[in-house]
This record gives C-alpha cells, structure tokens and sequence, in this order.
C-alpha cells in the first residue's frame, strides 16, 4: 500500500515547505486525536497565485485551482506538524470561504478542488464533511481560505 | 420518555430524507462522541424552498422559516447517520450563516429558527453553544447555510 | 507561578461579566476537554463599544481594538463557566470574522486584537490554531465577532 505521499508523486505534484503564518497563530494545533490546521489560502511561495473575487475577476475553474492549492498548503501544514502523511487517519471535516461576486453561487464547485486533491490523495479516509460559504472579502484579497480538521494516529506510523 | 421522533410528531413536524450531498463531501463525518454534520440549506425536496438575501428579497421571518428547514435538515442527516435520534446526547455547536442585504444586521433572529427546532424536539440537550453570522452570498443563494456538531452515543439506544 | 486572573490585573485589565446571550442559545458547552464558547462581539455592559464595519466606518486600529474586547467576552464566558481560568490548558482554535468593507483584506492585523491577549495571558498554551475572515454583515453592525474553542482540564485548579 502506497503512502500518501507517494500517491502524491503519482499525481504528479508536490507538497510545498508549510506557509508560514502571517500574524499571531499556529499553523496548527492538536487536541487528542484532532489536529486543527489554520485557515490557508492560495499562496506559493509566499506569494498569492490567484487574487480576485470568484465570478469577478475570476472564473470557477480559477477558484477551482485556489482551493487546490489551499489544499496542498493544508496537507503541507499537516506534514510539517506530523512528520509523515501516513498519520493522517482520516480528513473529518473541511470549511471552505468564497471570496465572492455578489452575484456567484457556484461556491460548492470551487470547493471541490480542495476536496477532490484530499480523496485523490487518501481515498475514502480523505471523504470529510463540509460546509461551502460566500463572503465578500478576505485577507489580502485572496480568492478562497479553507480550513481543516483532520483525525491523526496516535501511535508510529507503519508506512 | 418520549423519543425525538415522536416529539417531532407532536409538533406535528416530519423528518424529511436527508438531501444529497451537492458536491465532493459527506454528509456527516463522525469522530468520538463528535458527529460533524455538513452545510445544510433550506432545501426541500431537492429544491431550496427559499432564495435571495434576507432583508432585502427576504423578511427576517422567511430567514428564520429557512434557518428550521435548514435545522430539520440536519436532523435528517443525523438520523441517516445514527438511525434513531435517541443516539443525540447533546448538540454541541450550532453555527449559522446568513445571506444578508448589506443594512440587515438581525442574523440572531434569523437562527433562532434553528436554535428554537433543537430545543423543542431535545428540550435542555438541545441547548448549544452557537455562532451567527452575516455573509454577502451563499450557494444557490440559499438564505441561510447551518452547520452543527452533536455529541452522540457510544452505544445502543434505549428509547 | 501567576494564574491567568494575576496576568490580567497585571495588564491592567479586568474581566468583564460575561454578556448575556441575545438569543436561543448557551453561552458555551463542553464535551469532554473541550470547551466552545459562542460568538462574542466588542459588547461592553451590554452595548457595542465600536459599530461599523473596517476599513469603512473604522481604522484597523479600532478593529484590534474591537476583537480585544471579543477575546475578553471569551475569557469571561470561559470565567463563568469553569470558576477559574487556571482550568484553560490551551486555546486550541480562534476564528475571527470582520464586518470588512469590499476593499478591505487586512483582516489578520485586525484579530491580532484577540490572539495577542490569549498569548499575554496564557503564555505558550495561549498560542492557537486560527482563520481570519471578512464578511459584509455581522449581528447589531459590530465590526467583528470571534469563536473559540478552548481545551479545559478534567480535575482541579491548583492555582
């Protein structure tokens, strides 16, 4: 059984150095078998690779690829705190902010993108539970920030 | 002692089928005692029974009408999850979000038409620590998204 | 060793009485260690010390200010409930909304207001897991409101 991050090799990508925070916070922070990661956004680098308002200035698809890369950002977060990716049991729950035109209502595709790469790369133990919103603004003008929840083993990992 | 189901029937309320998930996600995801239970709108049926901003489109009575289809909702995600209700021990947290006109700043109102369906169907353990919120736009334009945490049982119900 | 309530008369602080619900719901529930406390705005003695939204009606300045006082509502709250403030063992997770005008994305500078008490007063076990939102709207027009979640100890204080 492959690891997750070889399944993530397989699919071509890689995890990137965790961003740093960019105020007072942790980037993640665990209580028993919970690890709650910081809110992330598209950044690479330590530079913003979309920045707009989806339905504006950016099309789903755009938003789409945010959420991925917010995505990756979180699973960075996640293997810099554990070590390895094989201790993430399962992904539990992820919350997904739109920055969004008044008019755009499509907030659950640009969603996708984020928890498409966490089924990718973990399979059923990557499904979650979600909530998709709109708002009018976030930090630095950022398309989309995700947060996540993810379950972690206690013990080694095996893989 | 009652079961929730059958003071559900009392209101003369019923459950309906818990929606479809619209996206990449689960209904609800489960870890420990927590049953995280995702973004649920005022849909009926498979169509939103309301549409637009509150305050604007919207009276805060239609919001709050919204905010309990969005309750019942949960609710039948739940009972998908558990089976029977009687597995609720408490509900935990209540965060709700509500597609608001730029001057409508009432969002507590609004809520309570979730707030009020947990405590009439669980009485004191359905009394919750809660969240709620104003956003500029919301998924279908949906009037208002909850999202709820319940603390379930381990083992078999008794009702 | 000081206790949380020495650090804060040390600031030159005092925590205020916990505010009221406004609504149908609890001021904070626990479920084993963890503890989520409401959303609390900048109330002060039952009205809003600073109405508006950032970037519009008030300076970042203001809006640090405002997420101070939420934090202190928080650590109230969190007082009322557990007696003493020496059963905080961490905070695990701040989430901070600001009622955000269109062209403002500062938000992390503005819920510094609230992640820089909880390190004054709990040192390291202060430092947390957070998301910083904007939004178009919050209850009553205050400029911000925050979330915590806090992780609290089974036993005894022994401060």
């Amino acid at each position: 059984m492959r690891s997750p991050e070889e399944r993530i090799a397989e699919l071509g990508l890689r995890i990137p150095d965790a961003p740093e925070p960019v105020a007072q916070y942790l980037p993640a922070r665990r209580i028993g078998e919970l690890l709650f990661i910081s809110g992330q956004g598209p950044v690479r680098g330590g530079v913003p690779a979309f920045v707009g308002r989806v339905g504006k200035e950016l099309t789903i698809q755009e938003g789409y690829e945010a959420a991925f890369i917010c995505a990756m950002n979180s699973l960075a977060v996640a293997k810099q705190y554990l070590g390895r990716l094989c201790a993430v049991k399962e992904v539990v729950h992820l919350r997904g902010f739109v920055n969004s035109a008044d008019d755009f209502f499509d907030q659950p595709k640009v969603i996708d993108g984020a928890s498409d790469l966490f089924v990718k790369v973990f399979g059923d133990a990557g499904r979650h539970a979600r909530a998709a919103l709109g708002t009018s603004s976030l930090p630095g003008n950022i398309p989309v920030e995700i947060e996540l929840v993810i379950r972690v083993s206690a013990g080694r990992c095996e893989c």
